[in-house]
């Protein structure tokens, strides 16, 4: 992988997708067009077509960029056992910073609104979240005894990506006192005893 | 007011409101041209903008009228005294069901996308928004006695907002164990005793 990577070719793949991402901040996703692109890439737009055949397919890219980085922090909590929760509450002040990172939390407001009009990235996001959910699940299932556990895992998600859109419309959030009562959330979700009516 | 609302210019202005709705529902807020709009309100552009300057003051107006629906609801909270967390909780399943309906959950992700780059949008929605925290922190407030209320007010709005972009992303996400479990948040949100430390 590290090879390919190396190859001129993902190179320009990497320009290109770093002034795509310079574009949508700037323009939005639907205001970016491929020429801005191509300006900001310093490339023609032709050969950006050589690379991506669409803006979509671009965002598409990113968008799996972004998932398989989780993806990868993620892997630490594989063999994290009873720590599992601990982890989690422990990360949340990093990941309430990561997550409700201006660009990111308006590239997936734009696209899961997208989604509910385009069949096609609708497809592609609900993917790749399929996957990532499959992943967290299966470590959340070696680790915590809780029921709805999939419900539980929606309600987190929900949470997190919630406090970006909030951290977007009142900037003025108290972010400390936010990661505090997240915590105990997070407690609430994944630490209660289970099956206290079997 | 509901005599000026019987004025035939106020029947435009709700023609030409309702017309932009199923626009945007169909190509976004990026997408829907003022002609597109104009046509289905079957009105001709000029008479359109007689009545609206831009599509963002039909927004405006639009996002307006939502919150003034909102601020409707929440008036049977003033006086619900120590019922107030009863009521947000039986309330909830409801409030699941608008605040995850997917075309106010898509104008929303789109205007808040649209307030990281335009101005006008940006002060809009915060003034609106600001306006709607103080009265429900003043209805709380009143009502329930807890530490960091304003951060819990923004911790509960982020968790129904993030629910539905969850919804628009997982339509298959289980409503009925996602209501569940809102339900305890809200009762640690709200009922949890304050100044324990103190």
């Amino acid at each position: 992988m590290s090879e390919a990577l190396a190859k001129p070719a993902d190179a320009r793949r990497e320009r290109i997708l770093r002034a795509a991402e310079r574009s949508f901040i700037a323009s939005g996703f639907h205001g970016a067009r491929m020429a801005q692109i191509a300006k900001e890439a310093k490339m023609s737009p032709g050969h950006i077509y050589h690379y991506f055949e669409s803006k979509e397919q671009i965002i598409a890219e990113m968008i799996r960029a972004h998932f398989d980085e989780k993806l990868e922090t993620l892997e630490r909590y594989r063999h994290a056992g009873d720590k599992l929760v601990d982890m989690m509450i422990e990360n949340l002040s990093d990941s309430f910073a990561t997550d409700t990172d201006p660009f990111w939390s308006t590239l997936m407001l734009e696209i899961a609104a997208e989604a509910t009009r385009n069949d096609e990235i609708a497809a592609s996001i609900r993917n790749m979240n399929a996957d990532m959910r499959a992943k967290v699940l299966s470590y959340l299932r070696e680790n915590v005894d809780v029921d709805d556990l999939e419900a539980r895992l929606e309600v987190f998600v929900a949470l997190i990506q919630g406090l970006g859109i909030r951290n977007i419309i009142n900037p003025d959030i108290d972010k400390e006192a936010v990661v505090r009562i997240a915590r105990d959330i997070v407690e609430l979700l994944f630490r209660r005893p289970s099956k206290r009516n079997a």
